[in-house]
Formats: C-alpha cells, sequence, structure tokens
C-alpha cells in the first residue's frame, strides 16, 4: 500500500525529534528534552470543579458540551478570546490547539512551492505542519531579540518573496529570545511592503518572569494572523487554541476546519471558557504558574555545569544553551543518557540540522531535587566525553561504550 | 488578503448543507434537516460521573487526561478498539471525530487530480473533506443495496483507475441503504484487483433497528482502511473517532496528525475509554439508543404525508423521501420553512446537485409530538406547491406569498 501515498504524505517525515525523544523515555532517564508545561500548574481542582457544572447547560439540541457545535467554536469562547485580545467575535476561530491553527493556515495560505519564511533555530511542530503544504523553507536567523527583521529586509531586497513569515515572538522555542519592540514594527512593516502574512504564534507569552513582552505584532500592521493557546495557561490535553485574523482569512479556515473535524472538543472548550471568563481567578492563577516556572529556570540555571553557557531566561519554558564550539551535542545525547539524563540537540531546530554547540532545556517536568540531579548528571556526561575526545586526540584506547 | 488563499482553500467552498441549514435555524421552524444524534441517547450522566474520576489518573507527567499524550491515542483507548473491532492496536488511530480519521487519509492518499469514487447521493461532509485535496471525484449510484458495484465494475472494467473509494455501508447518509452482502466481498475483491483503497465510514453501524448489518468490507480484503466514531452511540461533542488501517499507512497518517493537532484532546478520550471498557453497560445503553430511534422512526414514516414515499429504514438517523418525479425539492424546502418545517433536499448530497425529487428526514432530535407536527406543516407546504404549480400551468394569478 505504500506506493498509494500522496506526495504529501511522503514530505512528512518523521521528526528527528520524535525519533530522538524515545531515546529519552528509558526508565531512570531525567529528561529536560520534553516541550511540556509543568503539571503543577494545571489547575485540576477548578478544572474538575467547572467540569462538574459544564453538563448542566442545555441548548435547544441537548447539552451544548456533548452535542455537534459550531465550526468557529463555542460561541461564550469566542466572544472570551476576541474580548481578551481585543478584537471582533467574527475574527476569532477555535482551534484543537494553536498547532491545528497553524496546520489551517498553512492549508489555507500555501501551495507548493510557495516561499516560508522560519526561524532558524525554531519550533520544530511548526515546520512540521507548514512542510505538509511543501513550501519552499527559507530560515532567518535569531539573536537574543529575536528574528533578525534586518537579515530579512535583506533578503526581500534581493528577491526574497515569502507568502508567509511564521515566528513565536515571546520566549521562542527553543531559544527563550523576545522579539523587540523595534523588530516587531519593522517585521509588520515589511508584511504590508511586500505583501505576505506574519503567523504570530503565542504559546508562552504570559509565562514571563518579569516585565510583560512588548505588544504582539498584530498591534502594528493588519498583515498579521496570531494563534494562541490554552496550553501553557490552563492544561494542554484540552487540546484548545485560537487563531485571530482578518474576516477574510476566518471564512476559509473556517471551512476547511468544518472537513477537517468539524469542530473543536465540546467538553474542552467549555471547561476553557468557564475558566478564561473568571478574570479574578484566572489572574492569580497565572501569576502562580509564572512563580512555578521562574524558580524552576533559576534551580537549572543555577545548576548549569561548567563549559556550559546559558542564555538569560525571562520567561516560557526553556533554557537555550551554548556549548564549547567543537563539542557536537547530537554525540553528547547518547552519552548523556547513558548517564541518564535527555536534552534537546540544537541540530533537531533547523531546517537542515541547526547550530551543533547548543542544546535546549526545559526545566518544566521535574522537581527543584531533580533539576540538580539532572543538571549533575549533564556534567558528568560532559567530562565522559571531554576524556574520550581527549582519549581519541592522543590516539588513545577509545571508550568502549 | 483574499489573494493570497491557496488553491486548496479556494477549493473548499462553502457546502450548499450549510448555507441552506442556515435557513433552517429560524426561531419556530421544526427542523428535519439536522445530522445531528438525538441527546436523548448522550449518557450524561454516566460521563459525567466517569468525568469525576478522570483526574485521578496520573502519569509520569501529570494527570493522563490534562497532559500532551500520544499522537496515536490514548493506550488503553487504543487497546480497547483494537479489541472491539479485532484488530492489531498499531493498526488503530484515535482521531478528533471520525471526520478528522477521514482528512487525513485523503491527505495521506489524494494527490491534486487522483480519481476518488464517492457515492451519488452520498455523505456531504465526506465530499468536502476529500475535495480539500483536489481529486477528480466520480459519483457511483447507490440503490437499495447500497453502492452500485456492478456500475463500479463497469466503470473499471471502462478504465476508470480510482485511488479511494469511500463508501458508508450502514445505513447510508442519506439514503439509508445498507451495502449487501455480496456487494461487499465484490468491493474488496475490486479493490485487490485494480489496486485502490476503500474507505469504510461507519458511524450508524450500530443503530440497527431490527438484525444486524452484514460483517464490515474490511473483513473480505486488506485494502479497506474502517472509520469508526463514539460520535452516535455516546456523544458527538466528545469528538472522538478512529482509524483501523494497516500499519503501513497508520505511520503516515500519525505523522500528519501530528502536524495537525499533536492528539486527541485527553479528557475526551479518557472518557470515551472509561465507557467503551464498561461493555455490560455500553450493551444496555446501545440497546436503549436503538429504541429510541426505532421509535421516533416509526413515528417519523406512519406520519408521512401523502405523495411522499419513504425507503424502508433500517437503522441509523434518516429517512430517505422520493417525491412526485416533477417536484423540486429545494424550491418545496424554502415554502417549507414558511410553514415552519424544513429538511434537507437531495440536491445537497450529489456532485453537481442530487436527485432533485428526494429529500432527507432527520427524525433524531425532535421527540414524537413534533415529529407528528413536522410532518403535518410537510404536508401543507406540499398542498402549496400543488396550488401554486396548478395556478401556474392554468395561467391563473400566482401565490402572491
Amino acid at each position: 500500500m505504500e506506493a498509494l501515498l500522496a506526495r504529501r504524505a511522503r514530505a512528512a517525515r518523521s521528526s528527528v525529534i520524535r525519533d530522538l525523544l524515545r531515546l529519552t523515555e528509558r526508565p531512570g532517564v531525567l529528561s529536560l528534552a520534553g516541550g511540556l508545561p509543568a503539571p503543577a500548574t494545571f489547575p485540576v481542582e477548578r478544572i474538575a470543579e467547572v467540569t462538574s457544572n459544564v453538563f448542566d447547560l442545555i441548548g435547544p439540541t441537548g447539552p451544548i458540551a456533548l452535542q455537534y457545535g459550531p465550526t468557529e467554536g463555542d460561541g461564550e469562547l469566542r466572544a472570551i478570546v476576541a474580548d481578551r485580545h481585543g478584537v471582533d467575535v467574527t475574527q476569532v476561530l477555535i482551534t484543537a490547539g494553536s498547532q491545528q491553527a497553524l496546520d489551517l493556515v498553512a492549508r489555507v495560505l500555501i501551495d507548493p512551492g510557495d516561499t516560508v519564511v522560519v526561524e532558524a533555530p525554531g519550533y520544530v511542530g511548526a515546520i512540521q505542519a507548514l512542510r505538509a503544504s511543501e513550501p519552499n523553507l527559507v530560515g532567518i536567523e535569531v539573536d537574543a531579540d529575536g528574528m533578525r527583521t534586518d537579515v530579512l529586509a535583506d533578503r526581500l531586497a534581493g528577491g526574497l518573496r515569502p507568502k508567509l513569515v511564521y515566528t513565536v515572538p515571546n520566549f521562542q522555542n527553543p531559544t527563550g529570545a523576545v522579539l523587540s519592540l523595534e523588530r516587531r514594527r519593522h517585521l509588520a512593516e515589511l508584511a504590508e511592503r511586500y505583501g505576505f502574512v506574519v503567523v504570530e504564534d503565542d504559546p508562552y507569552g504570559e509565562l514571563h518572569f518579569d516585565a510583560a513582552p512588548p505588544p504582539p505584532i498584530r498591534s502594528f500592521g493588519e498583515h498579521v494572523i496570531g494563534l494562541g493557546s490554552a496550553s501553557k495557561i490552563l492544561a494542554p490535553g484540552l487540546r484548545v487554541g485560537w487563531m485571530i485574523a482578518p474576516a477574510s482569512l476566518v471564512g476559509p479556515a473556517v471551512r476547511l476546519k468544518q472537513a477537517a473535524d468539524l469542530h473543536t472538543a465540546g467538553l474542552s472548550q467549555r471547561i476553557v471558557a468557564a475558566l478564561l471568563a473568571d478574570r479574578e481567578w484566572l489572574a492569580g492563577h497565572v501569576a502562580r504558574s509564572r512563580e512555578v516556572y521562574r524558580s524552576q529556570a533559576a534551580a537549572l540555571s543555577a545548576a548549569i555545569p561548567d563549559g556550559l553557557v546559558a542564555a538569560p531566561c525571562r520567561g516560557g519554558l526553556f533554557l537555550w544553551v551554548t556549548t564549547e564550539p567543537e563539542l557536537d551535542t547530537d554525540r553528547l545525547l547518547t552519552v548523556a543518557v547513558e548517564h541518564g539524563v535527555a536534552f534537546v540537540p540544537g541540530s533537531a531546530f533547523g531546517l537542515d540540522g541547526g547550530p551543533a554547540a547548543t542544546m535546549r532545556l526545559s526545566y518544566s517536568t521535574l522537581d527543584r531535587d531533580q533539576v540538580g540531579d539532572a543538571a549533575a548528571r549533564l556534567g558528568e556526561a560532559l567530562d565522559h566525553m571531554a576524556a574520550m575526545t581527549c582519549q581519541s586526540s592522543f590516539g588513545g584506547v577509545r571508550s568502549s561504550r
């Protein structure tokens, strides 16, 4: 049957990260590799509480949470999301996480061969969703202030004509960078000048450790689609996200979503609506979540072994680490797993391999003690690698492992 | 921004049925137009009961129902579905309703221009999902024994080379037809001989009023992908369905689903797993649901106005009705809505308009009294149409309506 596969199924390669993560699932391995939010931040009791009332809400064709619902999303949830983001309700489409929003945007906008700009290094899940539309992907580098819009501007001046530019402006995955105010304005201007769409994916924006990030790119221009999610402020298993877009794009996205899954799970939508509507509780909950992440990030930063340099971490889920330039973090991962710790090597985040002497460490699913242990094991793995390299350089016997 | 739309977004036209259904939402209209299951069959109390326990199940990274989960689906749910269908667990992919399963199958198998066979008349949602892959759609007629596999065989002998054949073998939407045992075997044979895949979509199979339908097409050959759903036996708002396919197709479908939404909503999956696992309760529940539909179907059949002929109804959600050959049911719908009743005209179910003198009536969301009233109003609308036609034929003054 393999012979029957369509072009786009052949294009959707198994992601490197997916294969790597299998390694990290070995028992006894402390994983800094995950992209999972901290379970300590899930408001389990509050979710259970609102869930017990959710079935009482009855519409003309039965309980709202259980019957088929509108493709655009639960009316109340759409209104709450529109209100939170200061847009009209017709600009909001509720999706199965922001991942589905990105998939729909890709399907709505990208024909095979269209040029699409992503961040390098960037979010692997986005690159994978975009790849299914068979674009010509171009990576633009990221520094401490986010995507290098000056580099993008040069490429545009040189003739690059993307249809879409994808960015995670706040606490970027994997670098943790925050796109500066100036670059937000610049990117919005470039979008208008060259007629492309910016997709502004913001799962982490509320998880800031000190000052809130600058206003969304969306506030600087009209050629911007915003993606949001309940995954990091409530819980990812609910699979509720949203797209904020000009009405001219919401219509086609709704028609594709109708074909894709009819609508987002009703029970999840009702739970998210109830929790987002309770603004006072939500503000306290998000503040507590920030504390959890801030404290975990501090614990990991403090324990980082010698020879590794962590980028400043101002929010989100990840610590971006640079190693000695000659270190191959793909090889380090294999050694690290044998020392009982895992991370994601930088190579996983590029279009054809990312920067080799980098790695992403997640501090979200381990507790403080485990974070310390994980860092210590990483140190041992580094020592082991150094010893191997040394033996190898001097023609000595290589480690038998 | 409309200029930026991709080819497939332009292909995903707003469905006729979607536009028509807006008409039926007018207050005071009794709708026989919906495709919704009967809310009386939703096991609300049982769902609330299992939901209250669902958050207690804690995995290594937090509550299973709330954390990110495997793209393939919740392990326990996959195992239960595999067991119910007598297949290996690796053949099961849990999806956001069977609609998503169909969308993934289409994306995995269909390149633009590939030939795809659908039933005519057939399920509009499937036609829409398939259209997003820009196939060359070919309709094969349906009679009381389901898809005319003899007609398909003739077309194949004449050179038709579909990549995929889509069928709803049990209580087909819209005709209610059940594909005969002989045709199931025939279709599976044709699939092997000509190298296409049969997609066997079975949302209604358990809702039989007397004898259960014949064994699945899947049991007669290997070139078959089965789609199933919890929507009609539990509740559609949960958005849980599944695909049963050879492992060689599950792999690519999983990779596309990972890009599409990462995984199906965790809470919904846990609820469905808990309810499907309780076989004794489930058997009783499904038996009670059959009774609800059987009784509603009988009430509507008994009340059908003169001039309409209903096909025998042996299960599912719909009554398929044939009118006098000269009657245009599109026009009848407009008149009917003014008389306070709605249905879906046959034209909605074809590739370029279905049979004009037909309509689909759903008996699932109205109670017995309402079903009688709806049928009476339909009779009034028919009388009104007849009077209009009569005046028109004799050159008289047309109704001022």
